[in-house]
C-alpha cells in the first residue's frame, strides 16, 4: 500500500471520471467513460484503477462521488447502491461493493455533492469552516451540506433540489419540468426548466435577457430557505447553469432582499460577497470530492483497525 | 457540588420557568416568573435557585433554552446574549454570562427548540436517532435540529419558521402576518397566522373548520422542504397549535402526498405514523431541553478540566 495514493470517481449520469490523486491533490492520471451500462462502465473504471496501480502504486482507497438517489448509510442492508433511478440499468446498483470486492481497498461512497461539498470545505471555497452547503445547478439541482463539520446524511441524503419555492409573480403559467413535484426548485430553476420556460437553452440566452432576473430569484428563494433550515456559514454554488458567473451578484441581492433582514449576522449583512461563491476548487470539486471521500474511508478504516 | 443536579431554565416571552432536576430527570423544585424586565426576570429565577441551593445542594450545572434570536456560538463575541428581539429591553442582554457570573457553575445556553430537540432525541420520541427535527408552531414557529448526534448551529441557530412555503390555492388574499416575510411559514402557519386569517383564535375554531385543512397543508409543505434540506430520522412537533392534536393525521397525509414517492425511504413510505410525532415528554420537552443543556455544559466542563 502506498500511503499516499488515493482512487477517485466522480459518477455522473452521463458520463464516470477516474482519477489516481496524490496527497497534495496532484492528479496523477485521469480518464473519462461515457455512462452507459453499469456492467461496461464500472468494468472500464476498474480497469483503468488496475493498470494505474501497476504503474503508479497499490492505491490506500477509493472513493466514489456518484449521481444518485443513493444510500450512504454504512449501516443500511442496501449501502453502496444508486437506488430508483430513472436511469435505464442502474437502479439499484452496488457500486461501492463492486470495487470493495475487486479492488480490496477501503472504499467512500457518497453523493456528487456531499463529495463536493467535503473536498471545498477541506480545500476549496469552505475551507475552514464546519458548516457549508453545496449546490450544483445544472441539468438537475442537488445540495450537499456539511453540518458541524461532518456530512450531513439523516434518513438519507438530503434532495435540496425538490424543496417547494413561492412562484414569483408573472410565471403562474409555467408549471415546473420536475416530473415528481413540477415547481419544486429543480422544477423551475434547473437548465431544462429554463430551457422549457424561454423556448432555447441557458446558454443561448444573453445576459440582459429576462431569464436571468428570474433565474437568480428562484435561487434566491432556495437559499433564503436553506439559510432558515441550515444556517449554513457559506454556501457554494456550482454546476453548469451557474457558469454565468453574472448571477452571482443577482443571487446575493436577492437572498439579501428575502431575508430582509431577519438574520443578524454580519456575514450575510456585510459580507454577501464572502457568502455566496463559486467552488474554490472549480471544475475540480467533483474529482477532489471522490478522492475527498477516499481519504475519509482510509481514515475510518485506520480508526476501525487501530 | 451534587454531582446529579441541575438547574433548567426555560425562558420564553411570556414566562420563565425553572427547574432543579434530578439525574433521573425528577423535578425537585418548579417556579414560573412572568417575563417582564431583565432585571426582575433573571434576578427572580436566581433568587430561586440561590434557594434551593441550600435547601437540595449545589447544581453541578445551569441550562437554559431560551427564546431568540439568541447567539448560542461559544467563541463568538456577543455568545449568551439574546440579540435584536423586539420584546422591549431585552435586546443584547447577556442571560448566559448573567448566571455565569453569579452561580458560577458551567452554563447550556441555547435556543428553547434546540433545547427540546436534544430533551427528545436524549429521553422522548427521537430517543436513539442521531437526526432529529423539533418544531414548535405556536405563537411564533421555530425549529430545532440535530445533525449527527450533534444541535446544529452553523452561522447562527436555524429560524425554520421563516423559510419561505409556496401559496395554497384559493388563499392569494391573505398576506401573512410575519413583518418580516409576509408569508414565510410563521406568516402562514402560527397561531396569530390563523386568527388573522379566520377572524378568531385557532382553539374556537372546531375540528370540521376548514382552518384546520389548510393549516395542515401548509404545515406538510414546511415538512417537505424540511425532509429535502435535513433529511431528518423524525420529525417532532409541538406548540400551542399542535394540540389540536387531530392535526398529526392530516399532516402526515399531506407530506406524504407533496413527497409524491421521490424520498425512497420506509420510514417515510410505509411508517409516517411514526415519522411526524407529537413531543415524546410531552409538555416538559422544555424544561427538560434547559436540563439536557445543563448536562451538556457540565459534561464539556468535565473534559475541558480532564
Amino acid at each position: 500500500m502506498s500511503a499516499g495514493l488515493f482512487g477517485s470517481i466522480e459518477g455522473g449520469g452521463t458520463k464516470f471520471v477516474c482519477a489516481v490523486i496524490d496527497e497534495q491533490n496532484q492528479i496523477l492520471a485521469e480518464m473519462r467513460v461515457p455512462t452507459t451500462t453499469p456492467d461496461e462502465t464500472l468494468n472500464a473504471c476498474l480497469d483503468f484503477f488496475n493498470q494505474q496501480q501497476v504503474l503508479l502504486g497499490r492505491l490506500a482507497a477509493l472513493g466514489i462521488a456518484c449521481f444518485g438517489p443513493l444510500d450512504a448509510r454504512r449501516d443500511s442492508p442496501t449501502y453502496g447502491q444508486i437506488l430508483a433511478t430513472p436511469k435505464p440499468g442502474w437502479a439499484f446498483t452496488d457500486v461501492a461493493g463492486f470495487y470493495e470486492d475487486r479492488l480490496e481497498v477501503p472504499v467512500g461512497f457518497d453523493t456528487d455533492v456531499n463529495g463536493a461539498v467535503l473536498a471545498e470545505a477541506l480545500w476549496g471555497a469552505g475551507k475552514g469552516l464546519s458548516d457549508v452547503v453545496y449546490f450544483t445547478i445544472g441539468t438537475g439541482i442537488g445540495g450537499g451540506a456539511m453540518v458541524n463539520g461532518q456530512l450531513l446524511h439523516g434518513l438519507m441524503h438530503p434532495e435540496m433540489g425538490h424543496a417547494r419555492l413561492p412562484r414569483i409573480g408573472g410565471n403562474e403559467g409555467f408549471f415546473g419540468v420536475c416530473p415528481f413535484h413540477g415547481d419544486c426548485f429543480e422544477g423551475v430553476a434547473s437548465g431544462p426548466a429554463m430551457a422549457a420556460r424561454w423556448g432555447m437553452p441557458a446558454e443561448m440566452l444573453s445576459p440582459e435577457h429576462p431569464a436571468w432576473k428570474l433565474e437568480a430569484a428562484y435561487i434566491a428563494l432556495a437559499l433564503q430557505g436553506v439559510i432558515c433550515t441550515l444556517a449554513p456559514q457559506r454556501i457554494i454554488l456550482g454546476g453548469g447553469v451557474m457558469s454565468a458567473d453574472f448571477l452571482f451578484p443577482m443571487i446575493r441581492q436577492k437572498t439579501v432582499e428575502f431575508l430582509n433582514g431577519y438574520i443578524h449576522a454580519v456575514e450575510i449583512l456585510e459580507g454577501i460577497e464572502d457568502y455566496i461563491v463559486p467552488p474554490g476548487l472549480g471544475t475540480r470539486s467533483g474529482i477532489l470530492g471522490g478522492k475527498a471521500l477516499a481519504e475519509l474511508a482510509d481514515r475510518k478504516e485506520l480508526i476501525a483497525h487501530s
